[in-house]
């Protein structure tokens, strides 16, 4: 069961939602501290998140409100939920069951990242560049 | 010094910009693993933040692009960028310095937070509920 029905309506009258009436939110391993995706809750979704503990979404592609691994079974068990500082943003802490991403990856984050090298002026670390 | 411009070029062909031209940003701490913020960027802060190491924004309510820290010190140098599996958010490693956010915080989402509880099917812990 969730928190109590207060804190749950605090939080969601915190919320500002887009124009599309979406709000973006980030999911984050409690266990393993990984960023695992990104997506987005309108209202109903972010209600339905709070008072069920499984992390539901919008789907955008299908306009329709998604609770992840519903099929899957990649179900997403949310342990916190937290509103930036604009309201305009949410980040949930959750336990991951099975990989995040629907490519069977860990995260969604994993398919293609660049290193940024920095620049003498911000690295002690000697470079060889001229 | 940025990685190789081929390295940059793919990276920024994989993203897929919103029909306003942004893509939502998720900096996360390298050191702590905390996320920080969720940000906006559009191509050239995209190819400014690859280009330069530093965290570089499009603030949507000054229309302008925005280089995290430039008024408060507040830096991010970029160690690493990943785009997802969709191509349509992305993910910073960051080493920040000083707090994130511009309330002070460390984050920008310890502002607002609530905790779930789950029900007793999720969750080999009893409950006193009825």
């Amino acid at each position: 069961m969730a928190k109590s029905a207060d804190t749950q309506a605090t939080l969601l009258e915190q919320v500002v939602f887009n124009d599309q009436g979406l709000v973006p939110v980030v999911a984050q391993s409690a266990a393993t501290g990984r960023v695992l995706m990104l997506a987005w809750m309108n209202r109903d979704a972010l209600a339905l998140t709070l008072d069920s503990g499984d992390a539901t979404y919008w789907s955008r592609s299908r306009q329709e409100l998604w609770v992840k691994g519903e099929t899957s079974g990649n179900r997403q068990t949310v342990k916190s939920v937290s509103v930036d500082c604009d309201g305009d943003s949410i980040l949930l802490q959750v336990d991951q069951q099975g990989p995040a991403c629907h490519t069977g990856l860990d995260s969604c984050f994993d398919t293609a990242s660049v290193e940024i090298e920095q620049a003498e002026s911000n690295s002690g670390e000697g470079s060889s560049n001229a």
